[in-house]
């Protein structure tokens, strides 16, 4: 606290990531980062560009980056936003197209840094219910709002809505927007972006640290109607000219061409949860359905936290939330590799057994 | 214009950055941007982080980084915080620290990103002139504020303010954040960064874009009382995680440790600039006193406009500025390579002779 702070940092409570150890001896299933490194392409793309030409200023806009994505999904670059992560998308996303007199609707339990930018941007907001089943229903968000946001597959749980459900939610709710957050999608969803050019006022966001295990380079992409990503451009403009530097449009570039190791790497993942889930519920775990390269995990018996607790005495970090009451009981465990995956089920039997 | 747009994006006048031309061929001196490379060492530590660790979060603080300005500077890592660019830490900077009842000063020639961070956090701001001379007078900003910033050197004047004068303003000014922008100090100034402890009031800012040569990577830091810093972070973490990638993190690093290399750069753009300053006198241009790594140039009787339209015809860039009229004779040059600064002697000498 300090009298020079604006009144705003008063008020904040600020998002926490997960942790990021600084040992190397761990199994780091806590923050959903892709099991496998980038393309060789992509690392290739990366190593061109440690050169003089860094002294030069990035492009602003990310040009090569916007059509790379509208090339992979068929689109126009005035339809694709950059940015520096999905995290900072979402932020400009809040201010630039959220901010209304009604309420911004999003689900109860979902991605925890809505609430924070919520809260940076003197947002209202009103948290909707998931069903007993942990899932979203759409006719839950028919009602007055001044935008809606949720991601899709939903994090912490993984539950997947479809499309046509989405799409029921569009016809119904037309006057404000309706950002789909795809940060999983990749996983086992399938992106609303094919929904795009029927629906002006849809907004999807994505990024390369999951699918396209980039978490270390910072880029992300919103898709939507030219004026939604004008809204976006306006405020990015007002803010830093230059969010992507060299090595995150070029590794960006790379990574959203190179569309066979994107394939493999993501089928490899989901044929690694399959089987983890097999285990688990073997186990006695109840595990949420998942379309994301992570699951949401609970025991007959243990507790989310002791579980948490006694995984990480065996160097096996997996994340664990204590609010809302309702998803304390659960683990959120990262797919990593097969052998990682096996590393947990061992522990998992070693702690039950005790 | 949209429906779905917030208010606040209908009342923006974003940025407009220095053109970042597409073609290889131009003599680019219109961005501030260093003529000399990164240091080898830097390079090095840029090419191992093409890697598959690229798969994992980089460290959401940028510990290393905070380090290594510290050492840098002779103080704790507690009194940094580092962000992408320096634009980004200033736009946290005016959402932060310089919101308040009373309005923000910054000189009415400046750096124009200024006025639109106000406009997207909606700070009341003053601006308050320069001298005759385009210097800043301390005394003219002993008014009630909310905040005072300025770059020092200034920009586009490069006109610096002696460490004296910016104390004795701190003296004066004790009851709201004094922010010293300090993106082009190592061209001739001197660091306030060595008042800090004494004034708990003082935020430095710094990029790692000029004289380190690293605009295309992103990085910068802010320097002041732990409590200032804290004010940075509640904001960042409320904004984006991880605003630097695994790149921008140890380029920096590597750029902050490698002092022999920024000494020699910084001094090879300090001479050839005193040499152009020479040529440009010998050709009747008015030279303002500059301490950055560009200079601000009148012709006797060629307008500023006129004059840049010329030299990009011959493929040289200049920036030039149409408001406010005062210094629109101006031409504002970049000091490139002593090769560059010939070539645009001679154009501007076949230009006159026209």
């Amino acid at each position: 606290m300090s009298k020079f702070w604006s009144k705003i940092v008063h008020e904040l409570t600020p998002y926490t990531p997960g942790e990021q150890p600084k040992l190397n001896n761990l199994i780091k299933l806590n923050t959903n980062e892709n099991p496998y490194g980038p393309s060789p392409k992509v690392i290739e793309a990366l190593q061109a560009e440690a050169a003089d030409s860094l002294r030069l200023y990035p492009d602003p806009n990310s040009d090569r980056l916007k059509e790379a994505v509208a090339n992979f999904y068929g689109i126009k670059p005035t339809q694709v936003f950059a940015g520096n992560g999905s995290d900072e998308i979402l932020a400009h996303v809040f201010q630039a197209l959220l901010k209304h007199d009604q309420p911004l609707l999003f689900p109860d339990i979902s991605y925890s840094f809505y609430p924070v930018y919520c809260g940076l941007y003197q947002i209202q907001y009103k948290t909707v219910a998931l069903t007993d089943t942990f899932e979203i229903d759409v006719n839950d968000y028919m009602q007055p709002n001044g935008g809606i946001i949720f991601p899709n597959p939903n994090a912490p749980t993984g539950r997947l809505l479809s499309l046509q459900e989405i799409e029921r939610l569009l016809i119904a709710n037309k006057e404000s927007v309706v950002v789909i957050d795809e940060a999983y999608v990749d996983f086992g969803g399938q992106s609303a972006i094919g929904l795009m050019d029927r629906y002006p006022q849809l907004l999807v966001t994505q990024t390369l640290s999951k699918a396209r295990s980039l978490a270390g380079l910072r880029a992300g992409f919103a898709v939507g109607h030219p004026d939604l990503i004008d809204a976006l451009h306006r405020i990015k403009d007002s803010f830093n000219s230059y969010p992507l530097d060299r090595f995150a449009i070029a590794g960006a570039v790379a990574a959203m061409n190179d569309r066979e190791y994107f394939e493999m790497t993501r089928q490899k993942v989901i044929a690694s949860r399959e089987r983890l889930v097999e285990k688990l519920n073997a186990l006695d775990f109840e595990v949420l359905p998942s379309g994301a390269n992570f699951i949401f995990a609970k025991h007959a018996t243990h507790d989310g936290a002791e579980l948490t607790a006694k995984l990480r005495e065996r160097s096996i970090i997996v994340r664990h939330f204590k609010n809302p009451a309702r998803i304390s009981p659960f683990l959120r465990i990262t797919i990593g590799t097969d052998q990682e995956c096996e590393l947990l089920v061992s522990a998992l039997i070693e702690i039950l057994k005790a």
